[in-house]
């Protein structure tokens, strides 16, 4: 298990752009928000799609960290992504990560995307990471 | 039918920020390609996912909007990526996407990106855009 | 609405080769289950994927069908099966759906499937139907 | 490279309930076919969609066997199909597989589903498959 700060720091560091915020960690599971700005609409004032596929991204990545530890080699290898319904423009972006399971090589896991004040998702993400053996870490 | 010059202004219109250029359109297929810079990047020299998701996404985009005309409401539901290879740091991303459908309702395609200079694919993306109709258009 | 005997009677109709059993419907949800038998199985004694994607699918359009009414036309577009463990052979395997967007023309939802006794699911899928308009229904 | 009749041997030693024919095999790609009966049909006369999810789930499998060797421990881990057209109820439903890649531990490899007779793809599969580590096989 690693603790939010030492994966804040991490996060800082692998994704040097990134404007994504950990909220919690631990128990297989993750949330993480992202206050959306200009760079994130398209026109009609909606959230991009690939903003919301990288939001997830890093859901699962915090929570797998968060399992096996600080493993930078871990990648993604496949992802499912469904649109569900439109963010709201001006509303804080929230993925709620739960990993289903957690391999040797392995580990997958949901997100759920939320526009902040809507209980309804906006997205649903299934995703999998591959682990690296121990000796290649 | 829609040309690409008509193609490539609606683009601009739509992803301000993007800097994917389309190179080809029409016969239910589109080539779009990126060149890559450091925003696109994550330490270690490799294009990021989200890099690639969302250049997949205008492939198809454009695909679909070079069969059924400029529909701007026209949005993708659903989108599958798995990913390959490590791209090339340095190198230009291409997409190159097939429509496998353009039904009434949805349009279905695929996607391959290449590094350029490289004949394997990094990534392979399948989507799914829900075509709104008519009297909505 | 449509309550579980109507449902039932549907699906034996719809799928007369099929063992499936509906548990319960409602609330944009549905619990169906199967008592695996040796056509089920490979050899190992494991239950068969195409087994889990069927049982999946019924779930789902189950679930859709709960929803928006007895509509035979209603045809899955995609589905995305992750397979998380192995089922174990001599037991009743579970599929609970949950629906995440009823739309006019899509409905997705996703479904966990469990092996009886065993909390953790084995295999997990996210499932997409084409609802057809009114006027063809 | 494993040889066509040492494949369809051990389909139907793994497989004793499939009617799946191997075409071919090689060059990281295969061919399988399934002669439609009755209980692969739907109220209707269309294949249903556990038939197409199997045929391909087959010929995915074929293929990877086919570069790594007869290797029982490789699954399945991922798989996404996306139904394009209905196929005819008395035609040959024929999947061809091509590997995009052949990894130590991961293949990934995508089949289009035909209906004998017609060059539109029924259904368009991508799926993984795990290879158990040398030390396990």
């Amino acid at each position: 298990m690693v603790d939010k700060e030492t994966l804040a720091q991490f996060i800082r560091t692998e994704f040097p752009q990134t404007r994504v915020v950990i909220d919690s960690v631990g128990q297989r599971a993750a949330t993480v928000s992202l206050d959306v700005d200009d760079s994130d609409l398209r026109p009609g004032g909606t959230v991009s799609g690939p903003t919301m596929m990288a939001l997830a991204d890093v859901a699962l990545y915090v929570a797998v960290l968060g399992e096996i530890g600080i493993v930078p080699l871990a990648v993604t290898t496949n992802l499912t992504i469904n649109f569900l319904r439109r963010p709201a423009a001006g509303q804080r972006l929230r993925g709620e990560c739960q990993l289903m399971k957690v391999g040797k090589s392995l580990a997958i896991g949901e997100v759920s995307l939320y526009s902040a004040g809507n209980d309804e998702p906006v997205a649903h993400v299934v995703g999998t990471y591959a682990i690296p053996p121990q000796h290649l870490r």
